[in-house]
Parts: structure tokens; sequence; C-alpha cells
């Protein structure tokens, strides 16, 4: 089946998958989304996502969408597609109005969801271990919203691609090591995982929630810190994570190896826990 | 005449005027644009607009776009309007498509030209003096790329609004006033008119680049400069500047007046300075 497409209350065919030109989404980047994924015929993390999406729509002063509503079309969106790996888009925005920066509270949101398989973005990364360029970070101040402003994480990301990169690692004007360009990042010092504690500078990744669940249960050393990017460069190990990438190694960093070159212990056991942790289907939203 | 518009090739009609859910524009917000405006029958400082979207295009990595042929679109649109005083609109996108943080480079750009009636717009602003409410400047780091990454400004704006002002001044962490959320701004203190240094923080304002002329010519002082919130509050004069608002004053920050709560003289000189530029039709691009 081709992409499933559910656009403001009814699903459409492609050629009818279109938005107006004044729909706030397209002419401010007046929208939030999130990029989930299903396992084996399951949406995967929902509760997660759904929770951060609830607050990124009261940050951008949208609280009053009814989240509920689109748990139950994102779900009968998935069901539509019968896929059981599926990668899930959805995106909502403000809504359409003639173009002023003021917007007002009547307006309707439109609410894109779209369901496609996942194989395609999955035979692209090497679980073998991805290399990483770094880049400064020059977003804003509020990258906890997981907003459709992604101007400088898609040129940043690209830069990387077309450095024979994977992804690009970003750091901050004090040299701080961020997030990665659309992915959470962590690195390995002394056997202790190191990440960017949350706050406004990093988006509240859900692969790097199950990281910090995971590492607590196996008993794995993490702090939640800023780390320069010059221990970043020198940590013997380093991982991406995201919802496609689940935990991966990273095995090289501005073109040299990250420890002997290989995905190390602790990112293997990190792997392995975060496979177990969906083999037993538990995405419940802990305390 | 209701709204011209002109989108990938073509006029066409409101509904229409739509753009595929795989847009780039409406997915990344991976675009950028002009807002120009004419004035009796005759388009505005063009040159400088166009000169402006060939550095945006450039910084974004798509320097490839004919910015001469947009300027035929632009022309051929605004003929098309017949109106003597419009408000015309220009975005361009990387292009469609599927959702990929990647792009390549043989995308077909969207391009969009909107072109309407400006008097609604213009009947929004007092002349006789605006309130502005300040608020912290959590935008990106390039600031002077003209991209519709909007969510910060239009935040800030909506908030201002809320809050009973006109347009929101922004102030960055060290306490700087940077720009207004959608136009320049300047202030005077004895005498001498400040205004924020071109660079990243800032959009390289072609209503500020007049302002900077105007003044040499007519011997104003005029120095660019960062002023911190404390001064910017103090100051004997507020002014802002846009395509819409030419040179405005502002009579109120915060709530207080600015100096004794009327457009002071050297706003009043710079509003006629201003005016006389345009009766001259003089949008020559200077040395």
């Amino acid at each position: 089946m081709p992409e499933v497409i559910y656009l403001n209350g009814q699903f459409v065919e492609p050629e009818n998958a279109v938005i107006s030109i004044h729909d706030r989404g397209f002419l401010f980047g007046d929208a939030v989304y999130e990029a989930m994924r299903s396992y084996d015929g399951r949406l995967w993390a929902m509760q997660r996502h759904l929770q951060r999406l609830r607050r990124s729509l009261h940050e951008i002063d949208m609280g009053y969408v009814d989240v509920n509503i689109i748990a139950e079309v994102i779900e009968r969106a998935y069901q539509r597609s019968e896929l059981p790996d599926a990668s899930v888009y959805l995106q909502i925005t403000r809504g359409v109005q003639p173009r002023r920066h003021a917007y007002t509270q009547d307006l309707v949101p439109t609410v894109l969801v779209t369901v496609r398989d996942i194989t395609p973005m999955l035979a692209r990364i090497n679980r073998d271990g991805e290399s990483v360029m770094t880049a400064p970070d020059v977003r804003w101040k509020r990258c906890d919203i997981k907003s459709t402003n992604l101007l400088p994480n898609i040129l940043a990301h690209t830069a990387a691609i077309d450095g024979g990169a994977h992804e690009a690692v970003l750091y901050d004007a004090e040299g701080y090591v961020t997030e990665a360009a659309s992915m959470a990042v962590f690195c390995v010092e002394e056997g202790c995982v190191l990440t960017t504690p949350l706050g406004p500078e990093i988006l509240p990744s859900i692969t790097r929630q199950f990281v910090v669940e995971i590492a607590a249960d196996e008993g794995i050393p993490l702090r939640e810190e800023r780390v320069s990017l010059e221990r970043f460069r020198n940590a013997s190990e380093v991982m991406l994570g995201s919802t496609s990438h689940e935990v991966c190694p990273v095995t090289r960093v501005d073109g040299r190896p990250v420890g002997d070159g290989t995905a190390g212990p602790v990112t293997r056991r990190l792997m392995a826990g975060f496979k177990r942790r969906v083999a037993a289907g538990d995405d419940a939203v802990r305390e």
C-alpha cells in the first residue's frame, strides 16, 4: 500500500493531499509535529509521544487542541496502512488565515497524519557504526518545542551528509554539545554514559528517555551533564538515539575513529536493552 | 480585484492556491520570502528586495534560483492586480520531496507570489504613535536570512498584541535590543539615532537602509550601535521601520510614555525624509 494520508478529517489520495498557501504552517512554520513508528503491528511509545505533543501545543499557545482525538486519528491511519513496521508522521498547524503575523484563537487547526513503510528509512542506517560531523548549533532557544522551524536542522544535517557523514552533532556558543540535528546524542567516558540535561536547548527525546531508564534498570552509570566538544571528541563511545535509529553506535566523529572504531561495550548493552524493551512492549509512561 | 496569486508557473484562483503536504516549506520551513509594496502604481525598492532575496537564497544553499526570472514574475503579478497600492508577497521553498531531513539539489523550487490591497494593513498602523512591549529574543542565530522559520516572531508579536501593544521589541541574552518581531527599530539619545549594527542577529531591513541614507543626507546624527534595554527605555524617541510602516513613531514602551508621549523632532524629520524619498521614486541601490 502506498502512503496513507489523513488530512483535516478525511483520508485522501496523494494528488489531493494539499494545503492552502495561506496555511500558517506554510507561511510561518506555525506548527508542531511528532514522528512515531510501529513495531510488528503495534504503535510504539504512543503515550510518550502524545504527552510531548500536548506540551508542544501548549507552549505555542495551542493548548486547546484535543490530543485524545489526535490519538484516535493516528490509530485509524495506522490501522488503515496495514503496515507492520511503519513510520507515522503527525503535523498540526495553527490553521489557515490571510497572511498576518498575529494569530487569533478562532482558527481551525490543520491536522495531517501520514503513514508509510519505515523500511527504506531503516536501510539508510549503518548499525555497525555511523559517522558524525560536529557543527555550530544556531537554532532558536526553544528547541524543547517540537516545531517545524527546522531550517537550521536540515542545513546542518545536509552539510554533514554532503561531507560524507550520517548526521551533524551540534555544539553551542560555549562549545558544549547539545544534540544531533535530528536525534539525541550520548557519549561514554570511563564507562559512564553522558547526555545533555533536559532544558530549552534540546528536544526531550523519547529515545533519550528510554536510554535513561534502561541504564538505570541495567546498572549502567549515566549522568545528565553538559559535555564540551573536546571531551565529546575524546569519548570512548558515542551513540545516536532516535525513533528510527533506536540506539545506534557512532564510530567516527569528524573523520576520526571513536575508541577502537567499533561499537563499544556500553553501546552494545544499551542497544540490547532497547531491543528487550521493544520486545516487552513496555511503553508505559513512568512517573 | 481579489488577491492575485501566482503559483509555480501560473496564476490561480484562491481555491486552487494549494501546495503539496510534501512541500519542504510546509514540513521544515525550508523557504525564504520577501514582502514588498507599491506606491501609486509602482513597485518600490525592488532592486534592494531582490538583492536581499539573492542573499537569502544563497545562504540556504539555493543560490541556483534565477532571481531575474522571479523579478519578472513579481512584475507580472503586480501588473495583473491593477492595484496602485499593493502588498506583494513572495515565498520560495526548496520544493516537494517525500519527508526527509536531507535535501538534494535536483528539487524544483515552489514559487508563490501574492498581490493584495495594502490598505487594510495600513489602516492598523497608528502613525501618531504606536506602543511596543519588550520581550526576550529567542530566535535562531541567522536572523539575517529572511526565512519562514517565524514561530518565535509570531509568538512574540501576538503576545504584544494581546498585551495591548502593537509590536514586540526583542532583546538578546545580554540585554541588548536587537530588532522588533517583524520590523527594524530605532531610538534617539541626545539627538542621535541609534540602531543595531547589521550582523547575523538582525534582518538587513530595507527601511533601516533607507533611514541610514536619509539621516546621512539630512545631517541627522546616526550611530549603528547596540543599545541596552535600559538605554532603550530611556530614549527620548523610538521608531519602528518596515515596508508597511515606513518610519513610524513609538510613543509607549512597556506602557510608559517615550519622551513627552508624542512623535519627537528627529522622528518627524525622518518620516518626512522618507516621504520625500518615496515621492522622488529614488530606489536605486547605492554603493
